[in-house]
């Protein structure tokens, strides 16, 4: 983590060094000067390269060393094997930041790489924030910066952009340029050698300029700095995210591009959606949401409200709002009298309200003042579609009024494109989002109404989980002496003990008279299970029979168990049979498991066993640490919840049971990081109880 | 049906009156005859008013009969009360066609409901092409033809446009105008009391200025003739369009506004799918893809190759093309050899070839002709970032020149906005689609080739199905009598009977000493079910016993089970019960059924049992009748198709068993139109047989 001063540093400078600056138009190094003078940039600008001379009017100094104590930014723009001897200079008279934009590092392989882990060597030594390398540079719009090689300075702006791709930075700033949409910071991060995206999060967290923070990433290499930073940030302000390379085609492509190892989707998903970043697949949703975001306060309930003037762009809507988490407010009757009070008899007083074709804007202004009072009313649509008595403009300032007049959020729909022109920016200027048609209006709402869900969710509270510790961690360090990777059930029970896990009553006979014995105490019907710990996939043996009801089919089957599981694995360890209680009547099998993610750690799962995880893929998941609400939700987010909550006459089963054994399993895969997968399969549940009938773990090898 | 002379008559008339024309400026009566004389119309234009005088230059007649003997078009906007003289005046002069753009009819309660089917009924009479009433009127561009009310005149163009909410054709028409987008026919089709969006495909599919075809409708009133219309369309050009009221929010607001009853989505979606529409789910996607179908060849298959001068636009293009039914073309050895000679040595040689930031025209040019010259490309997106050394211009004339010489469908997204402007413009007028970003660009891409695979689909086949229809008409006939619409298992094993449907082996017993009898001659074990035409769910009165092993059983299983149906029923006629061969092993149960839509008629369905049905709504359908290809795809489309194709180990089920059934009752769907569900449940399958192990029917009451 940088500090925020050098972070401030960098951002507001007042003195910034141009290494390898040159006096040609269209080298880069001749751009970021002519940038830098462009952008209005009061601090002072110092080009350096060896030849001296001048650059657009300004001397050139010859040597770094010559350069202030304490320069705030240096942007280096030199070929890559200058690189290091400018920053160890840097480091020497203390520069603060700096940006290289030379392209030539990590991406370009091993040699590449090597350079890249010396710049960060450098960096963490001289305690320099350096962006990229291979990076465009940045821009601050308030402080007159653009560090940076683009084509063109960006409007000023509350939002805030960051992204991985150089290309993409270039794209969206002349895309942006068009659609007149201001930034407050714009970074291009490069290869991410020192900042990275954690960085730039708790930044712009604290940066008053920026109300709603874009980004567009191809992998997070960092996963719990990401995920701390991006929960503090999205307490704050919204952050909305581009995770690209989601698939195996982007992923191939992302890795030979950028040399990122992709992190499965699955777990980007759990990590933003935990963390409270939005994600949107697609660049267009990205600043529609932001425009949403950066002008308007956050619905604070699902209801949503339709004011039209015609009918089927008002079904358009309506339907999106179904497809959504929002739902149709449903108007009050008081409501619905008052609009009946001035409304024509053939107006739909129901939500969508219809005023009908022959709307004009006394009428529009009425209706919402009406329906915007109606505090079942969470956000409005208001929908005009340019009829001939409708009064275009001046129904945009009744939109304006009402968003002012009542704080709820109000987004307006003026279907076309000529005739609305005008009205659409004057609705954009007085920051009200305008559309086209109604779907991208629905959208925003509901990734507003989403958001303000999560940033009120209740603050999470975590489960204390006694458990001995030590005694887990014996066992592992056993198999690990024993270069066994594999914990199978008949010794990974130790750990179920050690964390107070409810398992079936169970135990280990080592004959089949202490079988019998074992049986008689535990009560029939027993099931038996081979143990041996060079066998991790028992049914693979056949080495579990279950319903044994009394002491000769116990005998016999422990025999055969044994006697075949050996002929099969002529090397394996038998230590005997477990002998365990049936499951209790009426019981569901379920899957609590993790796996843990390079970036992320731990990734719990959860499902209904056999074909529901396997064939339906009907899993949830979630990365720890899992709070109490977390637990709650992932036993319910599976379609197949209906199986657990009972059908027609069923007991729901013990939700609370299962939540408990997600919440230590949990903590068990916090506790112990040797192990990257351990599986909880089954976990028996019924209406009283659940217990883990089974039990795998694998140890990092 | 209306014929296609009238409709030529409507679509390009010689002489076309305006009845309740005005020369108030404002005026709907105005505005129809300045807006066709505004449109360049070269024919004459006949205001009438029984005022007379002069509009806009013109004579105005003063009776309708005074019109010209076989008028072709004549405008209807007068008051409700006037339109039914008008249409009687216009039928007694042999007037071809009419748009009645008054409102008050359907939409307006049972009144206008009245109205309306009067209309109906006078164009009928007269044989008069009407369109409306309540719409905006239609335009043909070709023609000179603006008759309608509307505040702007299309461009002319390639794309037909037809919508049951004129809202849209206003906000549209005014988009289109700022977007630049041309219409050959532009069609509010109101409340399609004679034309309906069926006349308007047959017409459409026949006009040579027509090449892609949009509509936006909110229900179907005659499913026949909608899916033979578009059937017959979409073999010839592409049909893309909205359903909406898809949601139930939607679809209240759609009853509310139009009276229209909204059939199901699902059969919606189904008659869509199989008539071989283009299905979007908001007006952008209309015109997005109206626009790469209308200037494209076709992708002959599923291999994208995409040509990129930067990584992460090329990642977030092979991230849509992975989300889609494309693949990402593997380039052959010979072609990457090729790319090898030219580009640099730090360029991706693989799909996405990425050409890097440096890339001018000549190497786009070159790896343009090297990657469309490699045979299993089937279609090309160009990408470009406005890099500082990207030749903008130039490069669109090399994806311009690829396009006319390869033959293959080319796509571009240039990057931005206002750099790229340019070169946009000269790829659309050159009928190249540019998108901003590569999503959208994906996506057409996408709907294309699933239109190549519909269109070149094999000619539907069907099974011919031998059967006594007869037979099953009279058990109907019979149920109909005793006003019983419930045909139970006992009863309805007739209609399987009749339709050679394979059954477990199943015989009625009148006492418990018959059913022994049985038992012995179907052999151990046995199912006994209750028999009586009086209760439809056996469970509900524990009516079903499976698994009987001797006669004991039988005889006590049989007491009891007619015992307790007839205390629980003491209405109910116990004829006694059904003895059934038991279910051979390894049997999985499916659900093969259908339910007749109002709108398009039996709509089959086919899942597995139980849970995947009911809780996982694991379900496919189709609309009857059921091609082979339809009957081999509904039995693979559900996610649970694994369990069916068998788990490790396992022998896959009989799916030509499972076909055959589906086919037959596609065929007993169609026979029986007095059956407005049948359910067989469940059909027992493994990998040798299929048998109907039950059977309810419901017939219309």
């Amino acid at each position: 983590m940088t500090s925020t001063d050098k972070l401030h540093a960098f951002f507001y400078p007042e003195k910034v060094a141009v290494i390898g600056a040159s006096a040609t138009p269209g080298k880069v190094g001749h751009t970021v000067v002519a940038n830098m003078l462009g952008a209005g940039f009061k601090g002072r600008v110092i080009p350096v390269n060896p030849k001296g001379g001048e650059i657009e009017g300004l001397a050139v100094t010859t040597d770094i060393a010559d350069l202030p104590r304490g320069l705030d930014l240096a942007v280096i723009s030199v070929p890559p094997q200058f690189v290091i001897p400018a920053i160890e200079a840097l480091g020497a008279i203390g520069a603060k930041s700096a940006i290289v934009i030379t392209a030539g590092f990590k991406e370009a392989g091993k040699e590449g790489y090597d350079l890249e882990q010396r710049i960060i060597a450098l960096c963490e030594e001289h305690s320099i924030a350096l962006l990229g390398p291979n990076c465009l540079g940045m821009m601050n719009t308030s402080a007159g910066v653009n560090a940076s090689f683009a084509a063109g300075q960006p409007n000023p702006g509350s939002i805030a952009f960051f992204s991985q791709s150089g290309a993409l930075c270039v794209a969206i700033l002349d895309w942006a340029l068009g659609a007149n949409i201001g930034f407050s910071k714009f970074v291009s991060l490069g290869n991410k050698a020192v900042l990275d995206e954690a960085d730039m999060l708790d930044y712009l967290n604290e940066d008053d300029e920026t109300s709603v923070i874009l980004g567009y990433i191809e992998n997070v290499e960092h996963g719990d700095a990401f995920l701390d930073a991006a929960r503090r940030t999205c307490l704050n302000k919204p952050v909305i995210m581009i995770k690209s390379g989601t698939t195996a085609a982007g992923a191939k492509a992302a890795s030979s591009h950028t040399g990122a190892i992709a992190g499965s989707d699955q777990t980007y998903t759990a990590a933003f959606h935990q963390s409270g970043v939005i994600r949107v697949g697609d660049v267009a949703s990205l600043f529609n949401l932001a425009q949403a975001f950066s002008s308007q306060p956050l619905p604070k309930g699902p209801n949503l409200a339709l004011v039209t003037n015609s009918g089927g762009p008002g079904i358009l809507a309506a339907d999106a709002a179904d497809r959504s988490r929002l739902t149709m407010a449903a108007l009050s009757q008081k409501t619905i009298q008052r609009l009946q009070e001035f409304l024509p008899s053939y107006a739909a007083f129901y939500n969508p309200v219809d005023i009908v074709g022959d709307a004009d804007a006394k009428r529009y202004r009425q209706t919402l003042d009406v329906v915007a009072d109606d505090p079942m009313v969470h956000s409005i649509l208001v929908l005009l579609t340019p009829t001939a008595s409708v009064q275009i403009e001046k129904t945009a300032e009744a939109v304006i009024r009402i968003a002012e007049k009542s704080g709820k959020p109000v987004f307006a729909c003026f279907m076309g494109k000529t005739r609305v022109a005008g009205a659409r920016r004057m609705l954009m200027e007085a920051g009200i989002p305008c559309y086209a048609f109604p779907e991208p209006a629905v959208h925003a709402i509901e990734a507003m109404y989403e958001y303000y869900l999560w940033k009120n969710r209740p603050e999470p509270q975590y489960r204390e989980v006694e458990r001995d510790i030590e005694a887990a961690r014996a066992l592992i360090r056993d198999h690990e002496r024993r270069n066994q990777p594999e914990i199978v059930e008949f010794e990974a029970q130790q750990v179920l003990k050690a964390y107070g896990l409810p398992t079936p009553q169970t135990v280990l006979a080592r004959s089949s008279d202490e079988a019998v014995a074992a049986a008689e105490e535990i009560g029939y019907p027993v099931v038996l299970k081979i143990a041996s710990p060079d066998i991790s996939h028992k049914s693979d043996v056949g080495g579990v029979k279950v319903n044994l009801g009394n002491a000769t089919e116990v005998m016999k089957t422990f025999k055969e168990i044994t006697a075949r599981a050996q002929r099969l694995r002529r090397d394996a360890y038998i230590a005997g049979c477990l002998v365990q209680e049936m499951a209790p009547p009426g019981v569901r099998e379920v899957i609590i498991g993790f796996k843990r993610d390079e970036q992320f750690g731990p990734m719990l799962m959860f499902g209904l066993g056999g074909i529901y995880v396997e064939i339906m893929k009907d899993i949830a998941f979630k990365l720890a640490p899992l709070s109490k609400q977390d637990a709650f939700e992932i036993v319910r987010e599976i379609k197949s919840y209906m199986l657990l909550k009972g059908l027609k006459g069923e007991q729901p089963v013990n939700f609370t049971a299962l939540e408990e054994i997600v919440m230590v399993m949990s903590r068990l895969a916090l506790d112990l990081p040797q192990v990257v997968e351990a599986e909880f399969n089954p976990v028996l549940v019924n209406h009283e109880r659940a217990i883990v009938a089974d039990v795998r773990m694998t140890l990092r090898v």
